[in-house]
């Protein structure tokens, strides 16, 4: 599935790395396994880190649904997830605005009630401001 | 391995959540598998995205010293890493210039080389500042 960026050059005075940064692709049912192509600073992470509890109970289909979720909200520039039993996804967004509003979704907000009572033996949320960022990408 | 934590109360003027936030706890050759117990904001994150090449060619040795590595810096406040394939670390400092030091550190410069040379299909690092953050521990 191609999810178009909502930062594409014109759109909010954003201005991003040429095409290449403008489209992120992802999975329709795994977790994101690329690099988002997110547009030049400032704007916002949310880094969610996590330890699970034992057994799924239906997690999994949540996690989906609330990437895919996460990816319609107004503000959305990408969306980057790891888990090795220690588990970090990292939203990205145009502003604290926009972060505030995806919080209050009601189906994310219901997702993080059955957070704390099944799937998390604790977490921590950062809300970040990206001031910088730079990279390689093999030839 | 525990490691004291760098920013106690009355270091630097940081303030700490009580006693429960001044030391992390890691193993001596394995990815953290901790939530980082970072101070009260603000402070910075580094969120290294990254993307293996096939193998592992040094690459697991090297990554174990630069966790201990970076551990020993001036400013650490903690570190924090997942990997599915994709991967991603974010290391927690008091400052930029913390993180621009480690990013210079000698050991820490011939790592990066090797990574672009050998371990890494592609990466992005993003300097972000934490403004606020908030979790979750199960009783």
């Amino acid at each position: 599935m191609l999810i178009a960026n909502l930062s594409e050059p014109g759109c909010d005075g954003f201005d991003v790395h040429g095409m290449e940064r403008s489209r992120i692709t992802r999975g329709n049912d795994a977790m994101s396994d690329e690099i988002a192509k997110t547009p030049q600073p400032p704007y916002y992470a949310v880094i969610f880190s996590s330890l699970r509890t034992e057994g799924d109970n239906g997690y999994g289909a949540t996690a989906d649904r609330m990437e895919e979720l996460a990816a319609q909200q107004p503000g959305f520039l990408g969306i980057e997830s790891a888990r090795s039993g220690f588990g970090i996804t990292v939203g990205y967004f145009r502003s604290l605005e926009d972060i505030a509003a995806w919080k209050r979704n009601v189906e994310h907000a219901e997702a993080q009630r059955r957070g704390r009572a099944d799937w998390y033996q604790a977490y921590r949320v950062r809300i970040a401001k990206v001031e910088r960022d730079y990279g390689f990408e093999r030839e």
